[in-house]
This record gives structure tokens, sequence and C-alpha cells, in this order.
């Protein structure tokens, strides 16, 4: 069971670390014909992109993405596909202070602890840069579930800075690509940004909550028991740099429900079964209901921040450390493509599984 | 990839349904030379079984599990684990009702629309009784840890019962395992109690909190970037019955943090670093730091209630439900030692796959 | 990565020794809806039971297979299959003299070397008497081919015992059930049975050669590079025990040829190309032509002979071994019905994953 | 499950076609701190480079390959290594002729069969061409062997070239790397030169057979039942282009011996058991026994030959066909470096599940 590797029948192995010469993707599995080029691919690496404006790491990375393998003459050719993002700017100076010190909340001690080897160039593979190869892969799985399932549509959204959380009344699909921190709330963004800034000057940095709704999908997705829909949305969220919780629907709430409240009813609509409230978040027992599949997950502070803060070195002396170099002050807003990127994964790896068992045949109703 | 199947080295296939002759687990990888027998495992299945206390189903099993093989005079072989438990109460009738029906929040209808099967018999492969074989095989995990890793602790425990959540500063861990709710603070005891019995009687369920602490893990189990050991905790959580969210450490609320108040800062103890506080929940990177694990998994209410939902039929009519039959009021108290038994079996494959790669070793601090 | 597990997405994993209670197959990612029973299952097994003739073990196992799970109404729900028999003749006494003795040329060395635990009794997990699990798994296989691939027929055969071959001149398809080898040349079948008569008044044993003729199958299956056809059906054959070579179409011989005569001439038929020869078995690049799947193996001979040997005790002693019990004298006489059913499976687990990537569609020709 | 992948623990994912802009292997698993770098890995490849003599193709590929993750500073770091060797020679002109007709015996027709897409360039990912991202990845392989088994050595070298077969009696070690073949018996070295020239003038080609030889192991590598290590050997082997049989010590011949003849009898030696004989290939029940490991595949020939054959075209209409191109008359010489990076994998992997799953704890003996 590879380390490195997501997914059951569209897997992806991500290779690469921060600042080596480059970082990528080994994506297996994808249906042939699929019509991918690395314009395609870029387009989502952009959202992604560092540098684009004052909230974000000032790190100068252009991530464009080459393909390697696996497409010819613009179609996938069903064989592995390589996708390679080269690294230009691998400033290591920056990181040089960092070397002997372990950044608190940061992986450099358990990486070292573990491996007995440590990449101190900016957290070599356990830098958040992985996720740009998580972009490129969520590329092709787009580009193929548009081939396989048109109307699905995937979006990612922040729904909480910090302690500030948006008011769902003012939630607007189309606000969330007009700002920065991709937010549905149009208020939200303007309060975030003042206090975004200030705990940037702060040299302090803060966490965040991503939701992201999966729109138009057929029931029938996922299956019991370990290779749940859910289960693998928990594990793809829960992968991803520095978060620390996965919810599914109502998540962690649900346990404040009764039993009358959570139950999602069900009436006969024109296409088939409805449902009054979506508590299920669009998975009921690891498979798809058809509703909505709504999944949040919460991105803790930025370990790297400019307040001096207690830690070791590798002989074990006690030292202070402040992470100079350029970090985001909150991850969370680079997170938002790229939990996109792992729920169209999973959604494809899922489509392709199901049709393997069941042939994407469905026990009719009505 | 097997859908029925969780872990890398230690490998854990369910089978069985509700109401078959029997369920079981096939448990493949576990060590060799492991002492142990029937009554070792029965210890945890005693405190999962149902009927125990007017607060959990009144269905009537005695959970006896066998095993098949893979035992040989009192020690494991090195092969493939069979442990079964044959289903003694098959009451079906009690289940009539809703073999056209499809309850409201349960998997009824996505398994109907999946598979074209219904095994209306209790919910089938859906039922939460598939987790009495999670238990069995979480036993035999715990078996190989007592032996590998003597110090090891793991602990499961409510911390909130719908809306109602511990006060940590009553925090005992003694007093655990004297009440029916595996709750340490015992004022939540008796609050619950009563609380619980009330919703009973108005045929109705509610959610819960479960957190687990696995302590005496040494620095370095996990690994990057997909293997990560709080992916694999999420998926192990998420995958159990009626889970909605899954917590490692500071969990959802970390979002909530700035990175001065997430810093788990370190310091050198005489075994080496000691971290001033475990926002990180034991794991950082994905990886071990040596500190408790903590995880947190929240349940939502039973679907299977006495209060009248609407629904619809297989043949697409409307109808309405009411779920007689003996249903736990909350499924967060039984959910307790299933969750110890997953946290056990990741934190075993975790030792496996990490003497496996990297033979146990350790960089050295200080 | 699982190692008592077979297959992607049909899997099975077996468990169970010669003399525990019970052993068996737990099969997962079978399709539902398959009309699966036990007396389908019965069939395979019948044909692989010892006793049957004076040329096979005269230990009398009823083999009876019973489906605990994932069968409901006749049919399979598409979740996990547990297919269990249980032993009914354990006479482990006819064992004693080997518990502290090797065997030459069996695992009963190795398995104590590797695990430091022995299962006298037998041999344990190593026995042959591991394959009746996967005849019965080889029959839920065979089920499920049967709905998807209608034209489907699988055909294992004796080609070969000792030094004695068949003519192929003489091949008759019908002959194949009529005599105790499962050969296709009825004079071969006359002429074995003198051979092996002799050999087992000797105390003495032999090897063979299956062959497994799979007819039916589409272009298409398989895949590059790994998942290749003939390495799945290779693995496969290799995993039976006793087995020391495989071979696709021409095997070994294809060496001696020139790439003038090797080459499958492709010409136009009346639906799509047909080929002047099968030297290839079948499997060109991995993926299937659509001709005959055409696989071999060789058993050694058993290794639990009436003859004495040098070997030495656990504790290191030299010491002379015969071993008494009840063995094969041609353990591959028993192998055909295995062959067959690893086909089965090898075959089922690549259309299953060949409608999960490509959806079954398939590039036209003419 | 992925299908470009290849192992367990140590898993090796290839990518890459043979007109494309580069190939290469992502390397997974890998232990953590051994010493590896650029020019170790040339060494292989250097073996396998086609063009070396007039026995090979006469393309010219320098087939340098580049680390672009998973090392640093000398030393592998634990995480996913990509090894990337870049396509120099594209010279696709030659292959204009066949991008409408199939190629007898080659993957053409299948790939086109099964994925709708044609790579005419060279056969694209169906090329021989994808070997070298193996033999890359052995190398990598043999550096962790290097560290962990510093006594173990693989050889492999050809037994026989289309009819003729070495002589045993002239084996000699020292030969393989003297001539053209990797042969060790002189004679047949000289013999086979002109053999193979004439062929090659005739616009011919031919099979081979191949032999690798692994001392140094220890005893208990491997597992039942299904992850044996003669199960995954098998599996390396017929996964290499061209492969049509597999076998394990005797292998086929096994089948002509009888049980006294083939019994390897066990004394007892002053480190451990000794055998008599080696029939068994040093693997007994899937595990192995300390003795050397013999395995031995065979070549087909090349199907791209400069004589002509029938075949038709994409769109079903009959053709001749003549394979120009710069094609190896005997591709079973550059596939012993490949066999030689397979069992390099294999045993890796094997290596470090066993020690994963039993600590490398051993049964003892004496």
């Amino acid at each position: 069971m590879s380390m490195n590797t997501f997914g059951h029948l569209f897997r992806v192995t991500t290779w690469g670390e921060s600042h080596g010469p480059a970082l990528g993707a080994t994506v297996d599995g994808c249906p042939p014909g699929v019509p991918v080029d690395e314009a395609m691919l870029q387009h989502w690496l952009d959202k992604r992109k560092p540098g684009q404006n004052k909230f974000t790491t000032q790190r100068r990375e252009p991530d464009q993405v080459k393909i390697l393998s696996g497409v010819f003459e613009g179609r996938t050719t069903g064989t592995s596909i390589q996708l390679m993002i080269e690294n230009t700017d691998q400033r290591s100076k920056d990181y040089g202070d960092i070397a002997e010190k372990f950044r608190p909340g940061h992986a450099d001690i358990t990486y070292w602890q573990k491996y007995g080897i440590r990449d101190y160039r900016g957290g070599g593979r356990s830098s958040a840069r992985e996720t740009a190869a998580r972009v490129a892969a969520g590329g092709v799985a787009r580009a193929a579930l548009a081939e396989l399932m048109p109307g699905l549509k995937i979006t990612g959204y922040m729904v909480q800075m910090g302690p500030k959380v948006i008011d769902r009344d003012r939630f607007d699909w189309d606000e969330i690509a007009r700002n920065p921190f991709w937010t549905p709330d149009p208020q939200a963004a303007t309060d975030w940004a003042d206090y975004l800034d200030e705990l940037r000057k702060d040299g302090n940095s803060v966490g965040a909550v991503i939701e992201v709704t999966v729109s138009g999908t057929p029931a029938g997705l996922g299956a019991p028991i370990y290779g749940k829909l859910d289960t693998d949305l928990a594990a793809a969220m829960m992968s991803i740099n520095a978060v620390k919780g996965v919810e599914i629907g109502e998540g962690m709430a649900a346990a404040a429900l009764t039993g009358v409240d959570n139950a999602d009813e069900i009436l006969m609509g024109e296409d088939g079964p409805v449902y009054t409230t979506n508590h299920a978040g669009g998975i009921l027992g690891g498979i798809s209901t058809g509703q909505d599949i709504v999944v949040r997950f919460a991105v803790k502070p930025t370990s790297s921040i400019l307040t001096t803060r207690r830690t070791i070195t590798k002989s074990g002396e006690p030292a202070e450390i402040i992470t100079k170099g350029r970090h985001d002050p909150c991850v969370g807003i680079r997170a938002v493509p790229v939990g996109e990127a792992m729920a169209a994964c999973v959604v494809l790896d899922h489509l392709l599984l199901d049709r393997g068992q069941t042939g994407g045949v469905r026990g009719p109703i009505g």
C-alpha cells in the first residue's frame, strides 16, 4: 500500500519537495479518450498560485505544469499520466535559520524523528507546495468528469476565517470568484481583509474552514463498509497539510441533534426521490443520495510565523525561533482549490469503482 | 482495492449482515507469536454488547466470538485469522414493516439504488451490528500491541450527548468504566441518564461525540503524504456507521486559533522533546510526536425512531414510517468501544508499516 | 497490501488450516444481483473433493460449503460474501511423526523459520486443503461471469503426467470429464493409470502439467504494464501450492521460435479480426485479443512420500523421514479445478476493471 | 489497485511512452538514509542501453536518468523518488508506415481495441522502452539492498537463444560480463553471434531464455498464500514485455520428476540447514529457504521484423506489413538487466514486508 498514493482505480501518486528541481503527480487509471491539455490544468493551478495578492505568500512560482506522458494528440491514452511542475524560485537562504531548529507546530521534528533525514529547505516533502501536484491531478479528474458526468459542479469556498464565520443568509455563489478569500459572503470578504492584514502585520497567522459542495452526482456512488464515499472524502481532506477536522453535512453539529430533527424526510419528485433537508450532506450509509455532497474541513493557522516561539535544536539545546521567509498568513485561502481537487479525484474514483462493480445499474424507484 | 477491507499491512475485512447466520472479520497481517484466545476478544465484545442497560437496544445477542483460523496453541501463526460471531437473535418480524418503505436518514434507499438488492432484515450489511466484527478485530490488534508496545493505552469515552458537553475540569479517567455512557464526567453521567430517558420515552434519539486518546506511542508513526496517521484515523472513524465528523487535536476549533496560540512549543525533557501543549493532538505532518494522540468523532442520532416521518415506498408512493424494533436511543454509547477498536487497528498498522520502511530507526535528538 | 488476498476489484481472501475447525474465503467486490446458491458452488467443490478414486488422497472430507453472508434470497447483494467449509476429518495423529522433523520439499521448514510457529497438523496453512476455498470462490466468479459474459467457457485439463505428454492429435474435449485425470487424451488416461498405480505402490509421487483454456472473452481485457492479464494469470497460477512454472501460449517454447514463425498473422473476419495462429495464447501486450486464452502450469511431485529421505529436526539433529498419512501421488489431478477457479477469478476481475476504467468501450476495427 | 504500479511496500509506478518527451518511475517506500545518486543508477541503465553492439537496436538513446525528488544530499529521504529519463531520439518518421496497420504479435491491435486511442509512434506505452524505467527503479532497490542485506548478489544471464541452449558444464560467472549476450557459456557466446547475425540479415528475430540467480538472501522472505515470493517473482517477470513463461527452480521440468528425485534433502550445516540439491529454486511454500533463488523467463522473438506478414488496417482492410525501424533481433539480450531489476525490486519489497510483519525475527533451528 503506497504511502504517497491516493485513490483506488483513479490513483494519484505525488512526488517532489518544495525546493527540489521539480514536483508532480503520476496519475493512473484515467479513462482513455478524455480531452486534456496543459492549458486546462493550468487554469486550476493558477487559482492556487502563490503571490496573487497580499494575503498569500510572496514566493513567486509560475507553477507551469507539463504533461510528460499519457496524453496523445490531446486525449488521454488510458495509461499513466505524468504531470511535472518545475520549481523556479528555490531561494533556500531564507530557510538557513531553521536547518538546526524545529519549528513548533511543523512537521520538521517528526520527519527528523521518523526518517533521520531532514530536508530543511522549506520543509521539503512536508511543504504545502506538494498541493500544487494535487491541483494538477484534480484537473485531470475534472476533465474526465466533464465527459462522464456532464452536469457535475464542484465548488470550494471559505466559510470561516479565525473566529469569523460567514452569514449563510448572504451566501452568493457568484461572489466566490470575486474576492481573494473565495468566500460566498461579500461582507465577510471585506471584514476578513482587515482582520488578516492586522494579523499579518503582527507576524501572526490564523486558521480557516473550507466547504466544498459537489452537485450533480447520481445516487449510488460509494460502497460499504470501508470504501464509503464519506470515508474517502474524509481521508482526502485530512491528507491535506494543516487540516485538523473534517465534516460531512451536519458534521460535528450532528451530535447535538435529535433523530426527529435530523431525519431528512423523503418525498417523491418527478425524477425520483427528493429530500426535505440535507443534514446527511448527500451521503447515507457511505453511498451518495443524489443530493449535494457537502464536505467541510478546518485548516489550522500556519506554524511558520514571525513571532518568537520556544523550541529546541537537533542537538537538544533550547532555542527560540522566528520563521522568516514568505509564508501565507492564512493557508486556508490556497486550500480552497486543493479541497476542490481532492473532491474531484474522490468522485471520479467512485464513479469508476461503481461502474466496475455494478456496471452503473441502479435499483429503480417508482 | 477491496471495499470491505481496512488497513495496509494489518488488514481487516469484515463480512456479514445483521440477520444472516453469522458475521465476522478476516484479519490478515497480524504478527506471529501473539498470545490470543477467544476470552481476550470476548472481553472487548462484551463492552459493546447490546442489552446491557436500558440505554442500548434490547436485542439480546450474546456476541460470542469464535476463532476459526490463524491461532494455534494460543498464539497467532502469522496467517489469516478468521473471527466469527453467530447471530442468534434474528427476530426478523420486527422489520416486516420496512420491507417496502425507506427509513429517512438510513442507508435503506442508497443501498437499494446502488445494488438493486435490499436486505430489509434490519438493514443487512448497513446495520451497526457490523461493528461487532470491528471490535473483535480490534481485540487482536490490542493483543499484538500489548506485545510490541507495552506501555500503550487506548481509551474511548463520550464527551458530548446531544447538546450536553462534559466539563473537562471534572475529567476523571476512573469514572469512564463506572457509568453506562463511558463518560469521564460523573455529573454528566447523571444528567445524561435523565435526558436520554426522556428522549427514549418520546420515541426520539440523539447524537454524541466520542473521544479516543492513545497514549504511549513513540514519535515516528505515520507517513507523508496520503498514508498519514491522521488520514488513516479520520478514515477509520468516518467509516463507522452514523459518523459525520472527525477531529484530531483541536479539530474544527483550530480554525479559530492564531498561529501564536496554536504553536505547541517544544522544550527538552529528560527523555527527549516535550511540548508545552497538545493542540496538534499528537500528530504533526501526519507523523506521531509521542504525545497523546487525540481523535474525536461525532455520531448522528439513530435514524430508526418511534416518531412518524414522511418517506416513500420502493414503488415511489408517499408513505409514513415509524421504526419499531429495538433500537439504541443514542448509538454513540456503543460506538465507544468501536472507536477504540479502530484506533487500535490503525496504530498497529502504522507500527508495522514503520518497522517495514524504516526498521523502526529514529533520528536522534540531543 | 494483504498477503492472503488475491485480485483487484474482485478480491478473494482465503483463511483456514488443514486441521483447524474450518477454512474458507471472503469474497469482496462481486457484482450484485448474481444468482448464487450453495449447490452451485458445491458442484465445483465436488470436482476437487478428495477420495473420489484411488489416485487421490483417501482423506474423507465432504467439503460442504456454507454461504454465511453476501447472498440474500438467492442473489448476491454486492457486499462481502463469506464461504465456509468445515473440516470434519481432522485425524491429526497421522501427523504426530512430523511435529519435530521437517519434510524435504515441504513448507514445514520455511514456515517455522519465518514465523517461529509451526502448525504441524498436516501443514496447517501451507496445506493444499486451502485450495478448496479457492474453488468455492471460483464458483462465485463463474456465476458472475455466466451473467456478464454468457458465452465464456473455462476448461482445465492435464496435458502431462511425469514425463508422459498427451498427443494433441487425440485431443477430445468430451474426454476430459470421463477419466480421473481430467485429460483430453483417452490413450493417456489409460497409460497414466498404470503408471501412477506403480508409483503409488512404490511410495513415490510425480509432477504434472495442467492447461486451462478460456474461450469466449472479448478483446480488451487486461492493462499495461503491471496489471497485465498475463501477469495476473501467472501470479494466480504460481500462487497455487506446488506450482513451479507458468506459461502463456507458446510459453517457454517461444524462446526457440523465430519472429517469422511466431507471428500470429491477422485477417479480417466477419465479426472482426481473426488470427491465423495463436502462439500468443490470446494475450498481446497484456491485453486479450479475443482468441482462446491458454495458460499452463507445472506442478511438482508431492513432497509427502512413503520413501525415506534425510532431514533434520527443529533442534538441528539429523533424522530420516517417511511421510505416512493420506497423500495424493499426483497433486496435479486435483489442481485442475483449482486452475480453473483461479482463471475464473482473474477473468472476472479484469472484466470489472475494464468496465471501471474504459466503461467497456472498444476501439472499432472496420 | 493501480495498473502501472508494481510492489507492496516498495512500490514502483512507471510512466511514459517510447516517443513522448520523457519516461520514468515513481518509486515509493524506499527506506530513508540509503546512499543513492544518478551515477549509481546510470551504471545499471548503461547495461540496458541500446546501440552498444550490432545485436541490439541502433536507436541512439543516452538514457540519462535524473533524480527529481526523494534524495537529499546524497541519501534517500523516505519519501517518493522520481526518476526521469528524457527521450532524445524521437525519430517518429520510421513509424509512419504502421500508423494504420497493426503489427502481428504486437500490442498495437489490443491497445487500440481496449483504449480506442493509438499512439503509433513506436508502440507508445507498449514499447520495451518502458523497461528503462524499471532498470532505474531497480537501481534504487539495489542501493537499498546493499545497505540492508550486504552479501546479496543478483545476476542475470542468458541460457538459451532460439533453440540453442547453454552447456551448464561450461558455466562461468566471470564470462557473463564479457560477451554481448550476457551468457555464462563462452562457447555459446561465439555460436550465438553467428546465429543471430544470420537471422538479422534475414530480417528475422528470435526468442531467448534468461535466468536470474539471487544469492545471499536469508530464509524467511515471502508469505502465504497469495503474497508468496515466487508469486511475486512470476508476476514481475511476466510483466516484462514479450515474456511468455516463468519458472522457479526446476520450473516446467518439475512435472517430469518423481517425489523421490525432487526432494531437496536437508542436512545440518554449521550455520543452519543445508540442502543437498536446489530443485525448489530457493523457495518452499512461497518463502525463501536461504538457498540461491533461481528464476527463469522466456522472451518471445521481436514481432517487429523485416519480413512481410499479413495483417489488417484500422478500417479492416487486408494489408501486408514489414516493420522497418531499428529493432532488436533478440530482445532477450536487453531483457537481462531488466530481469535483474525486477528481482531486486521483489526481494527488497519482501524484505520490507517481512520486517514489517515479523520484525525480521526467525524461528531458530538447532
